[in-house]
C-alpha cells in the first residue's frame, strides 16, 4: 500500500525504480536510471560516485536530516568511492559533494535550485507520511506564467499551481495563496522541494482545504531604479512588485476572488518575514497571513510591522487568519514562540504550529498542510 | 533595440545585468547573481572558478558551438581558475568541468537536463537572430501536467505550451504539436534548452504560426510489463503510450481540435525517429509530422516504415506536411538529404530544411520556426 504510493510518486523522476534484493532502492530524487544515493529499508543512505583521479571527497549535507558532519567517501580499487551514512530522517535535504574541496553537484541527483545555486537533493520516503507524496487523487496543474514587471523592468516568472478542477470549470472563480520560498531559493522550490502541488491535490481531494490558486514567485526583485546589487541580495523590491505588478498580473490572467478575503500570503524563512511584512503592511490586499519559520527575531508587538498590533479589536476584526509556526529543533523556533506568547498576550488573535524537525522542507510541508485548509471558510 | 530584447531575456534568469565596462555581461543561462560565465562583445566567453584544493580544471564542451576540444584552465594565486575561449557560436550548448579527472557542473550555471542528468548549459546570444527570446509580444503558459499512464503504470509529466489566448477564449479550440526531445534529454528540454515557447509566442504574435498547444513528454518509457532497463535505455514503450495514453490524456484536459488534421507529432535525433516512427504508424493519428536531424539512417523509401512510402498518391494525399531537416555540419545531416531525395525520387512530397550548425539546439530552433508555422493551414 505504502509501496504502491511511493511507487506512483517514484515515477516521475522516470528511472526504472528497481528493488535491489536487500530492500534498498534509488532515491525518488535521482535522476532516471541512477542507482546512487540509494536508500536502504533502514534509512541509511549510500552515496557512490566513480571519480579515479580525486584525491578527497566527502558527502555535505547543507541542512535538515541528513546529518550534521560531512561523510568522508571510501576509495575503492577501481575509483568508485562510496559512504553509508547512519539512519537520515524522512523529507528534503540538500546536500554536495566536496571533491578536492571543491563544492559540486552529485551527477545522480536531480538538481533543486538553493542555496542561490543548483544542488543536488535527497528526498528520503517517510514510513508515516505521505500527504505530500503523489497519490491517485486528481492532480492540478503547475503552470509556468511570465508577465512584465515594472517594479524590476523586466519580465519575470511565476509558478502558479491551479487545482484540479480550475479548467474543467470555466466560470468558477477561486482563492489565491501567494507563497514563498527561503533564502537563496526560487519561485521552482515550493513544488519542486515542498510538493506543495501534491500537498494540495491530497488536501482538496480529502475535502479538507478549498481548491485554490497557489502564487509562487521569485522573492528577489530589485527595483529597476535601484543600484545593481551584488550576488544572492536584491529582494528590497519584492513588496513593490507583489502590490504594483504580481498580483493585478495573476487577477488579470486567472479566474481569481480577487478581494481581500480570498487573498492569503505565506511565506518560510526569508519568504516568512517577507510575507508577514507584506501582509502586514496591506491588510486592505490580504486577509490571511503565515510566517513559516521566520520573520520574528526581536519581536515587540508594539512596534513589529509599523505598529499594526496596536489596536488588538481592530486587528482581529480585519485579519481572519495569523498564523505562526515552526520545527521544534528551528533555530527560529524560540523567537516565533516567544513571538506568538507576545501577541497572546496583546490580545492579537493568532496560530502557532509546532512541527517536528529543524529549519528544514520536511517542516515547511507540514506547515503548509496545517495552514492550507484553515484559509477562505 | 537588440540589447533591450535580451536584457529582457536575460531577466528570466534573474540576475542582475551588470555589464561590465568592457562590454562584456554574464551569460543568460547564469544563476542569479552569478558573474562568471562572462560572454565578452567578439563572443569570446570567459569561465572562472574558485578551487584552491583542486589539481587540473576543464571546461568541456559537450556539443556544439562552444568549440571541440576541452578548454585547460589556469590556476591564479588566489586559487581561482580561469580560461577564456576564442569566440564561440550564438546557441545553446551543453558542457562541464572537468576537476581532477570528475565531470561536473559549473555552479555559476542554470542546470539543463541533457546527457541523462543535469548539466551545465551556456546560452550565448546571437546578434542576428531573436527569434526564440522572449518579447513584449503576449507569452503562453507552460504548464506541468500530471497523468496516470496505464502503458507504465505509473504517473507521468507532460509540459504543455497553452498559446498566449487560451484562457481568454474559452470557447476556441486549438491544434496540438507534440514535440519530442533527444536521447538523454527530457520534457524539459524543449523549452529550458529549445525555448520553444518563445520560438510560438512571437511566431503567434506575428500571425506566422496559427495558436497552437503543444505536448511535450518525456520520450523515456518502459512498458509496465517489461523487465527493467538499465540507466538510459527504456523508450520502447513510448509509441504505445503516446496513442493510448497521452493523446487522450491531452484530448480530454485541453480544448483541442482533436482529429488528425489538427494533430502533428515532430521530434529532434533520437526524438525525429521516435516521431517518424509514431507519426508514419498512425497516420489516422496524425496528418503532419517532423524530423528534425534523425531517424533517417540506412533509408529505403520502398521498405522504411513499414512500407508507408509504397503507395505515393494515398501517402500524399492523406499526410499534409512531412517536413525532414538538419544542420548542414550535422552528422544526420547526408542520411537525412539522401532520405529527402529518395522520397522526391518515390513520388513522396516532402520539405527538406537545411540550416546552418551541427547536432545542437540552435539548429533545432530554426527546424522548430520553420515547421510550426507550416502546421494546420
Amino acid at each position: 500500500m505504502r509501496l504502491g504510493t511511493l511507487l506512483l510518486a517514484w515515477s516521475l523522476a522516470a528511472f526504472a525504480g528497481v528493488q535491489a534484493g536487500d530492500g534498498s532502492y534509488p532515491a525518488p530524487s535521482n535522476v532516471r536510471g541512477a542507482e546512487y544515493p540509494k536508500i536502504h529499508p533502514d534509512l541509511r543512505v549510500t552515496f557512490r560516485l566513480k571519480a579515479p583521479g580525486a584525491q578527497k571527497i566527502q558527502v555535505v549535507p547543507q541542512n535538515g536530516g541528513l546529518g550534521k558532519s560531512p561523510y568522508q567517501m571510501t576509495r575503492g580499487e577501481d575509483g568508485v568511492w562510496t559512504v553509508t551514512t547512519p539512519p537520515v530522517r524522512p523529507g528534503f535535504h540538500y546536500y554536495h559533494l566536496l571533491i578536492d574541496g571543491v563544492p559540486v553537484n552529485d551527477p545522480g541527483s536531480e538538481t533543486f535550485f538553493g542555496w542561490a545555486k543548483q544542488t543536488s537533493g535527497l528526498e528520503v520516503p517517510s514510513q508515516e507520511l505521505d500527504f505530500y507524496e503523489a497519490k491517485p487523487a486528481p492532480h492540478g496543474e503547475v503552470r509556468i506564467r511570465y508577465y512584465h514587471a515594472r517594479t524590476t523592468g523586466t519580465l519575470r516568472r511565476a509558478y502558479v499551481y491551479t487545482p484540479p478542477d480550475y479548467d474543467a470549470n470555466p466560470k468558477a472563480r477561486y482563492p489565491v495563496l501567494y507563497l514563498q520560498h527561503g533564502s537563496g531559493e526560487s519561485e521552482r522550490a515550493w513544488t519542486a522541494q515542498g510538493r506543495a502541488n501534491f500537498i494540495l491535490d491530497n488536501l482538496i481531494a480529502a475535502g479538507k482545504a478549498r481548491p485554490m490558486i497557489l502564487v509562487m514567485e521569485n522573492g528577489y526583485a530589485t527595483q529597476s531604479n535601484a543600484p545593481p546589487s551584488s550576488a544572492g541580495r536584491g529582494a528590497e523590491g519584492f513588496p513593490e512588485l507583489v502590490i504594483r505588478d504580481l498580483i493585478p498580473a495573476i487577477d488579470s490572467a486567472y479566474r481569481t476572488l480577487a478581494d481581500r478575503e480570498h487573498r492569503a500570503i505565506a511565506g518560510l524563512s526569508m519568504g516568512a518575514g517577507q510575507a508577514l511584512a507584506i501582509g502586514l503592511a496591506n491588510l486592505d490586499k490580504f486577509a490571511c497571513i503565515g510566517g513559516f519559520s521566520g520573520g520574528l527575531r526581536e519581536f515587540n508587538p508594539k512596534t513589529a510591522f509599523g505598529g499594526v498590533f496596536a489596536e488588538p479589536a481592530g486587528f482581529n476584526q480585519r485579519v481572519k487568519l495569523l498564523w505562526l509556526g515552526s520545527g521544534v529543533e528551528d533555530r527560529f523556533y524560540a523567537p516565533g514562540k516567544a513571538a506568538h506568547q507576545a501577541l497572546v498576550k496583546a490580545g492579537i488573535r493568532n496560530v502557532w504550529f509546532e512541527s517536528p524537525g529543524e529549519h528544514e522542507w520536511q517542516a515547511w510541508r507540514r506547515h503548509l498542510a496545517d495552514f492550507a485548509p484553515r484559509l477562505f471558510r
